[in-house]
């Protein structure tokens, strides 16, 4: 069991940021990101995140004409844009990354097959998507996660294949708190939850 | 910045459990669960999640026609089975759980808006989950994620209104070590991951 601090970082007291001050991140930071959150479960460990992390001038003008205007002015602003994609054949790497299971690329291939890839995509790389923003905050960096934006622009821009897909951006760095949102009201746990 | 046993207890030594000791896991617990996992970020403060805490005979009975076979038994026997939904009208909401933006219930509304509706709980509702299993962790319990059942039969049995529909479906107790899978290779920084 985490004590109360790593609680409130985590969870209780962590808030969405809409500014950063300007102190960097650095590369080691965003390789220990990944080595923490790539050991959260997937679905057969189909681990279907890509990750794109932006933080040059040029990779974040490529961003720009993607994004939505509430969105533009931080995340220019921000050290990090990761953008959370996914890996559309995804379960090509099966073989390698869920040997126990020969036959697990085969559940995936075929036309009849691609709702299920898709939800599979979905699922799993919006899983991978929240692991990134608990281990962002674990390691002590603030998110701005979003989803307020084209992700065609974004997948023509960074995903020339046709293979990623783009799923949401997070901006990564130390957030501004006299840019912190009043926090609006969560659900209820009887609106939100049953007992059976 | 977490501790290192925090980190290893959230990621690095969690491990997906397939058999659970004969250990309750109380409704306090699960408040518990819920009051940490809903402070997680979702697009527009939308939080589609919606959880069936199923512990009882009755319960598990009603969910054992929709598991696959190597799903069932440790389903059967473990303290409390979460089925991950969403609500597919989470906009409605929005009024109250989004009052800066008079406008976001409207976003949702529409024929033309059914697939940006979709994927707007697809990706949030797949975000809580993920928080969800990490809070778990955090307070001390131990979770089994599975996407291995017919999700229609699970949507018959708990969601006969057709409004809320099942994501996925986790575990939750103490794990049994003896059950634990040997652990599959991860994805290397530079297959999942890119500067620009």
């Amino acid at each position: 069991m985490l004590n109360d601090q790593a609680l409130d970082t985590l969870f209780r007291e962590a808030r969405t940021q809409n500014g950063f001050i300007d102190k960097p991140v650095s590369d080691e930071q965003l390789r220990a990101l990944y080595e923490l959150m790539k050991w959260g479960p997937t679905t057969m460990n189909t681990q279907p995140a890509r990750l794109v992390f932006v933080r040059s001038t040029a990779g974040k003008e490529r961003l720009a004409p993607a994004l939505s205007p509430g969105n533009l002015d931080k995340t220019m602003k921000a050290p990090v844009t990761a953008i959370i994609a996914y890996d559309s054949r995804f379960y090509e790497n099966l073989p390698r990354t869920f040997p126990n299971n020969p036959n697990a690329k085969a559940a995936f291939e075929g036309e009849e097959k691609k709702a299920h890839v898709q939800t599979t995509a979905m699922r799993n790389g919006s899983l991978q998507g929240a692991y990134l923003i608990l281990a962002a905050r674990a390691l002590g960096l603030e998110c701005g996660p979003m989803s307020g934006f084209d992700n065609a622009k974004v997948d023509a821009a960074f995903f020339p294949d046709g293979r990623t897909k783009s799923n949401f951006l997070c901006n990564l760095g130390y957030g501004d708190p006299s840019k912190v949102f009043p926090r609006n009201p969560r659900l209820a746990f009887d609106e939100a939850c049953t007992l059976a």
